[in-house]
């Protein structure tokens, strides 16, 4: 039983990803303890954060304020490819892999009944000007799986149709790295359903 | 790989308790991605939590600032022991739990030479002196188990000799609602050697 006048902040905390009740109260406490080395700190970063970032007003990716559009959507070297994510941290991590030189698309979510997303929420109508102003040849939906991630691609492949553009999925199979034995039953079908002839 | 700007929040955010890099990297996108939905609303909680909740000067346990001493410190039906625990946190758990009706003394942490936590942080002239003030007759260790913790119990133990007052343990050994399968050794060595003669 955590006493009253904690509740708002133990709120605010369990309201972010990853942190539930528990570790929302763990942190309170923590905040309280010690609260010149953490609470000042915490609240320039958040400030910080509001002020100065946001997500490019054209891709969905964090960037700076001063430079939105982002730096990928402004390059002038980026191929006229399209890859659609979930969240911009997606587009990090695809960054940080290396190999795609093309644009990108995050949604900040998908298609969801439970939390109320909808097609509309997707602005589908942005995509489909964003492939028709950035002449883009090839689009490709990288969401995460799922059965959410699953039914949006599914839409998102029979929505682009009528744009002409080329669509394509990202591969689901076997992780780099793992096993057969450590994959889990849908993995492996999709590993199988996804097998390519070797020349 | 995260863009340079977002550091700050990562950082600010893994140093508390509960979150890891990984975690605060996704909290991190998280808040830039719903500014609006969830950054003011932290700020406030933090604010709030900073300018109006402290930690009692007597006592350690959280309270509002405007009853500094807490309500257990004023409270004139309290009996006079003092059950010495770790955090804050740990007066609201046995407080739920109920039955005891003493006073508490958080330490805010135990001895710990990694964290720099020496005999001096704890305080214990201040415990000696509400021994005296207050008139306790017992003096309950609470600590958490684990190798700091033993070491801190040890060493209380040992500096409370002098004030002449009764000095107990919290008994260490099978949580209730679990079986002895499920206990691991040091728990099952702890339940043995505190075993009572049933009359």
């Amino acid at each position: 039983m955590t006493k009253a006048f904690l509740e708002p902040l133990i709120k605010s905390l369990s309201r972010l990803p990853a942190i539930g009740r528990r570790s929302a109260e763990r942190i309170a406490y923590r905040l309280i303890e010690k609260p010149d080395l953490l609470i000042p700190d915490l609240i320039a970063a958040l400030t910080y954060a509001q002020d100065e970032i946001c997500c490019c007003q054209r891709c969905g990716n964090i960037t700076i304020r001063e430079k939105d559009p982002c730096s990928i959507c402004i390059s002038p070297t980026r191929e006229p490819k399209l890859c659609l994510v979930e969240d911009a941290g997606d587009i990090d991590s695809l960054e940080a892999a290396g190999g795609y030189k093309g644009r990108y698309h995050a949604f900040h979510g998908c298609l969801s009944p439970m939390r109320g997303i909808g097609p509309a929420e997707l602005k589908l109508d942005t995509v489909k000007e964003r492939i028709r102003n950035e002449q883009i040849e090839e689009v490709i939906i990288a969401l995460n799986t799922g059965v959410e991630s699953d039914a949006t691609a599914v839409f998102l492949m029979d929505a682009l149709r009528d744009t002409g553009v080329k669509v394509s999925r990202v591969a689901y199979g076997i992780p780099a790295g793992s096993g057969l034995e450590y994959a889990d039953g849908v993995t492996l079908s999709r590993a199988m359903q996804g097998r390519h002839v070797l020349d």
